[in-house]
């Protein structure tokens, strides 16, 4: 392609963006061309910023730009519940409902003996720590459910049933809205074994 | 929700580009905040640079860093044929089929009555002014079939077929793959009025 060298850079480093395949790196990179010198050079900074200053919080390692994070440092939340997550995006998807009030610890990553992830990679030991203080009452596995889901929930429930403190698991099932037809078998049999009394 | 500010900031950016989500953008930030200060910063000097450097080749008008495009500078190009194109996108998307060999000219836009858009607001003397240079013996009209590439067309025929050089436009048909069965309406007529002898 006969691209003008800047653009070509432009439309590679778009290129590089996950689920950005050429046709949609051309329209963004066109897109860049039509905005103005301080919207161009917002962005630039966005990037730059976002990179250099975010690090994680050193209570429950999620994202943060201060030592503390905004949800840790949030007034009124409930500090007897603990909600464990692998990643930030799941700690954002929780928070997205509304429904959860509480705190959140995030492990950063799944232990996955095929990938050579044991425990000691993820944020386990800051956990034990912050359940040797006393306050916390229960703690939520908020984990997904898949082989390294469930591998990761086993261990930590063999860490922390012995300190007394009530663990739970959120429910896998049927998505609402969904058809029993449509659903595949994994999902059914979690649905099955979560079944409750009504 | 509560990201932290940098990254809420990055979040909103992404969001402006066109066709990304709010779920999109978060996605695209993520992967930002895993890649090495390194390649953030060159993927924020990619934005820069573009933004600042490109401007329109003197010549074609197509987006160019020098005074002259590397299309119209490319040795080994026909000079006897001219190419017009409403967009730089129209031209890249010709130059990617390998098939046109001549030269182009971009005319920045089409003759649009109903957004004020007329003759003077497009590159048209500037393509009067190349035609008026001895050389060119042939003119494709590549502009879209729509009523604004229609109207342009058609003002264009008028002004260059008395300069007695060979004017043509590009076919209107139906496309490669494509059924009769689901073809509009409009496809089919244009398909019809280009019908060609075999």
């Amino acid at each position: 392609m006969s691209y003008t060298l800047p653009l070509a850079r432009l439309i590679e480093e778009f290129q590089k963006l996950p689920g950005i395949g050429p046709k949609s790196a051309q329209r963004l990179a066109f897109h860049v061309l039509k905005q103005t010198h301080e919207d161009v050079r917002n962005f630039s900074d966005a990037l730059l910023d976002a990179r250099d200053k975010i690090g994680y919080c050193q209570q429950c390692f999620n994202l943060s730009a201060q030592s503390v994070c905004e949800i840790c440092s949030q007034p009124g939340r409930k500090h007897n519940v603990l909600c464990l997550v692998s990643e930030p995006k799941d700690l954002y998807a929780l928070e997205r409902t509304g429904e959860f009030k509480g705190m959140y610890h995030v492990l950063q990553g799944l232990i996955s003996p095929l990938e050579g992830i044991g425990p000691e990679d993820l944020k386990i030991k800051e956990l034990l720590a912050r359940l040797g203080e006393p306050g916390v009452e229960e703690v939520i596995l908020a984990l997904p459910p898949s082989i390294e889901g469930d591998t990761t929930s086993l261990y930590l429930s063999r860490m922390i049933k012995p300190l007394g403190i009530r663990l739970t698991r959120i429910a896998f099932g049927l998505p609402v809205g969904a058809d029993l037809e449509y659903a595949d078998s994994m999902t059914i049999t979690r649905a099955l074994q979560g079944r409750q009394a009504i």
